[in-house]
């Protein structure tokens, strides 16, 4: 089963305390579908600029992204400039969007009959627009940030009620609620629409909510975070790849997708861009998959 | 197997967004004591002034807590006043040690003879005093605090060295060693003696570090805290009264420690004082573990 992806596709400059990198390849969309790839197929629906390298377009492609929905377009890729003086935030430096202003998500026929959509932190007005052209998928979800909490709340509530997941940080979920209290607040946005919401709680892992269970998945122990740019879609590739992959929406289906959504994040703080995404194969998933384990079951 | 706990008895005055006791009953030893009542039968070494509420000494002997060697003095009982403006950090506003600035624990020849000691945070050279008294004590317990890391480092790191466990949270576990990586820094204080380090990450829960295995417990998820004065202890408490119960230090007994400390932290922090600790049976207990089993396993 193939998965749909839309987001931002970013030259990012970042710096932290363990390097710096200029132009690197970055995005919602990019580690979404890098931290996929190793479950699942997957198509890329964004916007670069005529700058955008192509050996980049390359390494997707080796990847079995599918980037035939990428527009290219005369002008400059959108570029984030970050600085994390320690790894929990980032200082914005610069935004520059670029022709990612322009980015108008039209889907292509076959784009259209994805089974699985992720609809990674763009404005909720265009993912809107990506949730009405879709034949019927089996499951949807989206990610979103602060910024469009309070720009463009009406918009964002619209997404919330149609997708299946909400992906969604505390701040996030405090802000949206304006609930304190974490498992208040996660009810609250449940009843809003999606069948499960996955908490992201940064280095503390992240927690799964439905009806019927709440799940906690600590994040793997990485003794060596370098950069944590794209953590979050990481987790989102990482648990849509499995959930495409493994047909159903089963409770174990989910618990399991948790935890290769956390082993995709744990890999991809180990390097800047997608250094070591694009390194990792099965082996190397399953082997922290069963550290994991080890580490939660009694 | 009886637990013997040192540490302080206090009156205290905390206010929280949900409310305000004064002169209520805390202290470390307080909190460890009444979170194990459910598991062992434990022993105080502690001292108070004559001003310290008689119902107090009642309602612990009730619950099978030896009062024996709490120290009644002329004077008044240490008072700690502070506020929680949200849950996570307490304000101090006034310590008073009063006849705490006493305490010079000294070990009854039943006392010396316990096999599980659990040395809550005070002065590290009251804590060796206690260590050196034991006869041999099967499994030995510590806690501390960034005050004595920074006043008191080199015999706290003599207490660390003896001792069989030490609690710590993530603050000053990177106060202890200078390491800003958790997993790093838990491996430096492993080196230092401990069989088993206790990593405390407030409502992330906590994990379990030792040469064979790491264990992470996720928080209950408590949707009416209220108070969380004396939820490391609390915690401290189930663990300690379930391991002195088991009778051994294995893996899985280890991992089960965990849970019951989880437990009961979470009950401690639901009410003000020690008022939910007091109220509940092994079945209340044995609900949430069931409860938290399910959302860590599958």
């Amino acid at each position: 089963m193939s998965l749909l992806i839309v987001g931002s596709i970013a030259l990012d400059n970042i710096e932290t305390p363990f390097g710096k990198v200029d132009h690197s390849l970055g995005g919602s969309a990019i580690f979404t579908s890098m931290a996929s790839k190793n479950f699942c197929k997957s198509s890329i629906v964004g916007i670069v600029g005529d700058d955008f390298p192509k050996k980049h377009f390359e390494l997707l492609a080796k990847n079995g992204i599918n980037t035939e929905d990428i527009k290219i377009i005369p002008g400059k890729t959108f570029q984030w400039s970050g600085k994390y003086n320690d790894l929990n935030k980032p200082e914005t430096l610069d935004t520059q969007l670029n022709v990612f202003s322009n980015f108008d998500p039209l889907l292509s026929e076959k784009n259209k009959k994805c089974d699985y959509l992720f609809l990674g932190n763009i404005d909720p007005i265009l993912q809107l627009k990506v949730l009405q052209q879709m034949n019927s998928p089996r499951i949807t979800a989206c990610d979103t940030m602060n910024f469009w909490i309070s720009r463009s709340k009406e918009a964002l509530l619209e997404v919330i009620k149609r997708v299946d997941i909400l992906f969604i940080n505390e701040e996030e979920l405090r802000m949206l609620t304006n609930i304190r209290n974490i498992f208040k607040a996660v009810k609250k946005v449940k009843k809003l629409g999606p069948q499960l919401i996955v908490v992201k709680r940064g280095e503390y892992g992240s927690f799964a909510y439905t009806n019927d269970f709440i799940f906690f998945a600590p994040a793997f122990p990485v003794e060596e975070a370098v950069d944590p740019t794209g953590a979050g879609d990481s987790f989102a590739g990482g648990f849509m790849g499995y959930i495409a992959a493994a047909r159903n929406f089963e409770e174990s289906t989910i618990k399991n997708a948790m935890i290769f959504g956390t082993i995709a994040a744990s890999f991809n703080v180990e390097s800047f861009s997608v250094e070591k995404l694009k390194e990792i194969d099965m082996n190397d998933i399953l082997e922290r998959k069963e550290l994991l384990e080890k580490s939660i079951l009694f």
